[in-house]
C-alpha cells in the first residue's frame, strides 16, 4: 500500500432500525492520505485495501488511537480516542480511489471533503448520489428514519419533550458538520452538505448553495447557487437572483460565473458569465434569449442567442426600459464592491 | 348514531396560562369514521353528539384504549392507551360534520386533514379559521403563548438553557405534526401544517406551501405555493417563482396548475394553467397582462387579457426579448422531467 | 447626573474562550433613563459615567435589585434579582449619549432598542457596527465562537448529542432576543435582531427585515426589507419583491416605502415610493430605469429616469405587456387591504 489513498476519514454516524447508515459526521476528513496511516488502518481496524466502511470496536479506535498518535497523527488520534470512548455508531471510511459512491459512509466522505475544501466541485465522481443517499427526518433529536418518525414524535409528545423536524431531505445541512473559515451562513437552513464556501463568503439569507457548487470567496451571496455551479472570486448575487441548474428542467449546460461578476436582485442567468459581468435587477437572461449587442458608440452590432455569448467577459445585459429588448453592453463601469462590507465578511 | 362521522381525533396539546388551547397534535387523524368508534366515545369520554372537543381523564383514556382494542380499532387503542400514560393535555375531537372550525381543537384537526392526505384542499369549510387559531410563539421548548415568551426567555437564560424560537405564527410547521410518505421538504420552515403534499414532491429550500394547497406529485418544487393553490402531477415550480394567492391584494380568482407544466426560476402566474404548459423564467403572466397569441406559423393570431387564456393546456408563454411583447405559443416542447431526479424523489 | 441618559440595559451574556462576548441579551432595555437608575448603578455598580458596560458581582445585582424596587423600578428590580441568581455572564450597558458603538454589549443594546421599538431606524449611531460585531455560530446550545465549533460537534456527537447550528452570522435572530407585541413571524431565521417592526406586522416565510430596518405596520411583508429601509403604514410587499440596499453595490442611495403602498410579487424598486404606490408583478425598477409617465387620458408626458420620480406618490408602475416599456400611471385604484386578513394580524 506505497500510493496515497483518495481519502479517509475517522466518524461517527447514525443507523436505522434495520441498522442500515443514515448519516455519517466525520470531524476531520482527510486527502491524499500517507502510506503510514493506511498501515495503521490495516493492522487495527482490519482495512483490506480498496473501497470500504469499517465499523471499528471500541478496542480496535483505542488501538488504533495508540499508534496514529506514535505515528504523529496527533489529530487523528485524538478523534480515534474519542470515538473510541463515546456513544453514537463509529465508521472509518477509506477510499483507496475517487470511485463513484457505493455506500452512505463513502457518500458522506466525499460531501464532506468538498464542504471541507479539500476537493473542489467537480473533482470528484459523485454518480449515482441520489440513489445512494437515504431521505433522512433532520431532528433536534439526530437523523430520524422516515417511517420511524411517526412513533417518535408521539413518543416524544408523551413523554413531553419538543421534537422539532428542520427537514426531511437527502441532504443535512452543512453547518452541522462543518463550518469553513471566514464564512458567514444567515440562515444555515440554506447551505447543503456538499457545498464549497471560499474563505470571505457571505451567504444571506436569502441566498442557497447546494452540494458541489459553490464560491471562491469573498463574496456577498443573496442569490441562489445551484448544483454544479461555481461563482468565482469577489462576484456578489443580488437578494433572490437565480443561477440556472440542469437538475430540473430548466438548463442543458453547467453554468459557472467568473470573478467580480454582480447579478442583479431578482436577476437570473442560464449561460456563463465570465469575469467583470453585470446583469441588471429583475432581468433573466436565458441561454434562449435572443440579445442585442451594442457598442460603445451605441450601434447595434449583431442580435444573437445568449448561449452564444456564454463565458464572455465584461458584459453588461439590461432589458431596455423603453423597448422591452435585452442588450449587452460592454460593462466599463468597474464593480464596486462595497469595501467595509467585504473587509468584515 | 349511525351515520359515520366526518372526522375523528385523539390529540394531546399544549395550552397558554388561561387554560386556553395553543396547538394539538393528533398522531392519527381519521376520516368517516365509523358508528363503533363513535359509540366507543359516547361510552367512555361522554361524546354527546354534534362537534366537539373532548377532554377524558387518563381514566376515561385508558378504559377507552380496551374498549377500542377490543372493537379491532388497534392503531388507535395504543394512542389512546399512550395519551392515558403520558404528559401534555389530551383531547379528543369530534366533528360529526364538515363545519366552520369552532375552536382550536377543531382547526388544528382540519389541518391535521389536509396534511395526512385524508381531505383535499377545498374539501373542507375553513371559515373563520383566522379568527380561531391564536398567535402561538413555536419555540424549542414547545408552544408557547406570545404574552408569555418574555418572562420564559428570562427564565431559561438564568436556568442556563438554550430557547430558540423558530416562528411566531397562527400556522406551525407541518413537519412538527406529519410527514406524509413519500415526500422531501429541504427546509421544514418553508411548509405549514394544513399543506397537502402527494407522492413524489419535492419542496427544495426555496420552495413553499402554504395551508389548503398542494401538489398531487411527482414534481420539483422550488417556488410558491400560495393558499388554494393546488399544482398537479408532473408539474416542476423553478426557483423563486410565485403562484399569485388572494389573500394579499394581488389576485382576485382562485388559481390552479395543471399537470406536466413548467414555471422557469423567478417565474409567476396569476391566472390558472392546464396541463403541460410553461412559463419562461423571469416571466410573470398577471391576469391583466396583454398577451399576443401566435400560432404555429408565427403569425399572431390575437392579442388577448392573460385571463381571458387561464386555464388552457399547451401554452408556451415568454417575453419576446426583442420587442418586449408578453407571448403565448403552442407549447410543443415537451416538458421532459428530470427522470433520475424523480425517480429518487 | 441630572440628565437623562440615552439608555440602559440590565443583561446577560456569552462569553468566548478569551473572554471576548459573543452576544448579550436584555430582557428590558430603557431608553431616556431618569437620574435615580443611573444614580443606582454608581452606587451599587460602579458606574463612573459616559459610555460603559459593567460586570456586576452577584452581590452587586442583590444590592442593585433591592435600590431599584425602593425607587419604584419593580420591573428592572425584578431583572437584577433573577440575573444576580442565575447562571451566564451578567452584564450591565449604560449609554449616556448615543455614539458609534464600542462593544459588543454597547452593539447589542443599540440593536435591541431597535427591536424592543425604542428607536426607530436611523435615530442612532450604528457606525462601525460591522467592525465591532463578532462573527458567531448561533446553536441549539447557544452562542458559539466559530473557532471552538469544531471541538464542541465532535464533543456533542461522543456525547450522544445533537447539536443543531442554526446560522454563522454577526446578527442573531430577532425572536431569540425579542418578540415585540402584535407581530408575526413565520420564519424567524429571516428577521435580524435590530428589525423594527410595528403593530400589525406579519413577516411571512419569504420575507426578511434585516438590522435597522423595519415596517409601520399593519402590513403583509412577503420580500425583503434592506438595511436601512422602512415600510410604512398599511404596505403591503409581495412574495420574493425586493427593496434595494445600499450595502451590496446594488443602489447609492438609500430608499423608503411610504403608506398603503402594494409591491407586486417577484417585482422590485430601487426608488424610494410615496403613498399609494403599486409595481406590477414581477417589474424591478431600478434609479436609472427610463420610465414613460403617462397622464390619466393615456397620454405621454415624459420619459425620465426613475430616480426623478423617486418618493413619489399615487403612482402606478407596469412593464406595457405588448411594448415592453415601463410606465408610470397615476395608481387611482384604491389598494384595498384584505380586511379580514390584516384584522388577524
Amino acid at each position: 500500500m506505497t500510493a496515497p489513498l483518495f481519502a479517509i476519514g475517522l466518524g461517527t454516524g447514525t443507523r436505522g432500525a434495520r441498522g442500515n447508515w443514515l448519516e455519517v459526521f466525520y470531524p476531520a476528513p482527510l486527502r491524499n492520505v500517507d502510506a503510514a496511516l493506511a498501515a495503521a488502518l490495516a493492522t487495527h481496524c482490519g482495512y483490506a485495501g480498496g473501497n470500504a466502511a469499517l465499523e471499528p470496536s471500541a478496542q480496535q479506535l483505542a488501538a488504533l488511537a495508540t499508534a496514529l498518535g506514535a505515528a504523529g497523527h496527533e489529530a487523528q488520534a485524538a478523534i480515534a480516542g474519542q470515538l473510541a470512548g463515546g456513544r453514537g455508531a463509529p465508521v472509518i471510511t477509506v477510499l483507496a480511489t475517487d470511485a463513484a459512491p457505493a455506500s452512505v459512509p463513502e457518500a458522506y466522505l466525499k460531501l464532506h471533503l468538498l464542504s471541507h475544501r479539500l476537493c473542489r466541485p467537480h473533482e470528484q465522481k459523485l454518480d449515482g448520489l441520489f440513489a445512494v443517499l437515504p431521505n433522512v427526518a433532520w431532528t433536534s433529536e439526530g437523523a430520524i428514519e422516515v417511517a420511524e418518525l411517526p412513533a417518535r414524535q408521539l413518543a416524544a409528545r408523551v413523554a413531553g419533550r419538543t421534537l422539532t423536524v428542520h427537514g426531511v431531505d437527502k441532504f443535512p445541512r452543512m453547518s452541522d458538520y462543518v463550518v469553513p473559515a471566514g464564512v458567514r451562513i444567515a440562515d444555515a437552513a440554506r447551505v447543503r452538505l456538499g457545498a464549497w464556501l471560499g474563505e470571505g463568503t457571505t451567504i444571506m439569507h436569502e441566498g442557497f448553495v447546494n452540494f458541489n457548487a459553490g464560491t471562491e470567496g469573498p463574496g456577498m451571496i443573496e442569490g441562489r447557487i445551484s448544483a454544479g455551479v461555481f461563482v468565482g472570486a469577489g462576484s456578489d448575487l443580488g437578494g433572490g437572483c437565480s443561477t440556472m441548474g440542469t437538475l430540473s428542467g430548466g438548463n442543458k449546460a453547467l453554468i459557472a460565473v467568473g470573478r467580480e461578476c454582480l447579478i442583479g436582485a431578482n436577476a437570473g442567468t442560464g449561460i456563463s458569465l465570465g469575469d467583470r459581468c453585470t446583469i441588471e435587477a429583475g432581468l433573466y437572461v436565458t441561454a434562449g434569449s435572443r440579445v442585442t449587442v451594442i457598442d460603445e458608440a451605441g450601434a447595434v452590432v449583431k442580435v444573437v442567442a445568449a448561449r452564444d455569448l456564454s463565458g464572455g467577459s465584461d458584459m453588461l445585459f439590461r432589458r431596455n426600459s423603453q423597448s422591452g429588448a435585452i442588450e449587452c453592453l460592454s460593462n466599463r463601469a468597474a464593480i464596486a464592491l462595497n469595501e467595509a462590507l467585504h473587509a468584515h465578511n
